[in-house]
């Protein structure tokens, strides 16, 4: 199906985080809407699946604004400038986990909610993990949680488990992790 | 942790479609942060994950937006003031695929990004599905596609398969089913 023509685009909302456009759209029917986005800025996010053991998962206990509430799920952060997604999750690896990983495997890249949102983020398997600390900028201390992904559906169900794309990730980690094992 | 008190909140950008508020926090050790979130207004939304047999999920190739482009994901939309998330997947299965489903089962409400996102949309696994076909509100047609769900690591890493809730969603349901079947 050819893309519908953007007619016109222009920004309709700003503030220090975020950027939404309006982009006005005709269909190859003809059909015209007018669609909304939220405009990502910089160069992406990483999501890490740290792995301490073969089965054994290092996820993070952290407050999320969204939410108003703590939730358990894998550490992530925003690529620098200049950063490959295996160097940004190297680094935030060790600011908020105090692990550094000698092999790092970029899994996929996964959007947020393509229909309104540019975001994506790179999920990143993260092993052979050895300790180092780098300082983060973390309000307080991120709980680290060891988590076992025997079995993957009761720690995907937990009531605190409820972000979708650290759902995905483990999932695709351990589906990863078992075609590439000898 | 006991949570960080919110000192003050406020709406700092807002379009159709978005609002953004700022937080004021102080954290419990005394850290005070100012975190952005986007408010989602509404009762939320439903991810359809429907079976036409134990085997192939129907999935939809539609534009998204954000990513001004087409790409393959799970039928989505809008819970309706009053409807409960099993009447809308039902409702919207109908707009876009052209079936109903008999048999509805809520499997997980997941959040997009709660970091930064107050968004949460609920995954049903829709089976026992029979045609009918409610007109919606689409600029064009939807282009369903039947999937294997035997090699769903190869379905998963497709190029086209780019959301991360639609890949946490057919595991899920492949874990469910595997979980329950007799």
């Amino acid at each position: 199906m050819p893309k519908p023509v953007i007619l016109q685009r222009q920004t309709v909302a700003r503030s220090r985080l975020f950027r939404a456009e309006e982009l006005q759209l005709e269909f190859s029917n003809g059909e015209r809407r007018t669609y909304e986005k939220l405009c990502s800025g910089g160069p992406g996010a990483v999501l890490m699946v740290p792995m301490l053991d073969d089965s054994t998962v290092l996820m993070a206990r952290e407050y999320a604004g969204g939410l108003e509430d703590y939730h358990l799920s894998l550490p992530k952060g925003a690529i620098d400038a200049g950063e490959s997604p295996e160097q940004a999750a190297n680094r935030e690896l060790k600011e908020e986990v105090g692990y550094g990983a000698k092999s790092i495997q970029l899994l996929k890249q996964v959007h947020l909610s393509p229909s309104y949102m540019e975001h994506k983020i790179n999920i990143l398997l993260m092993r052979d993990l050895y300790p180092e600390v780098l300082p983060g900028d973390e309000p307080e201390p991120i709980e680290v949680v060891p988590c076992k992904l025997d079995d993957l559906f009761q720690l995907v169900m937990r009531d605190d488990v409820i972000e979708g794309r650290t759902i995905a990730a483990l999932y695709l980690a351990q589906h990863w992790m078992t075609q590439h094992s000898s």
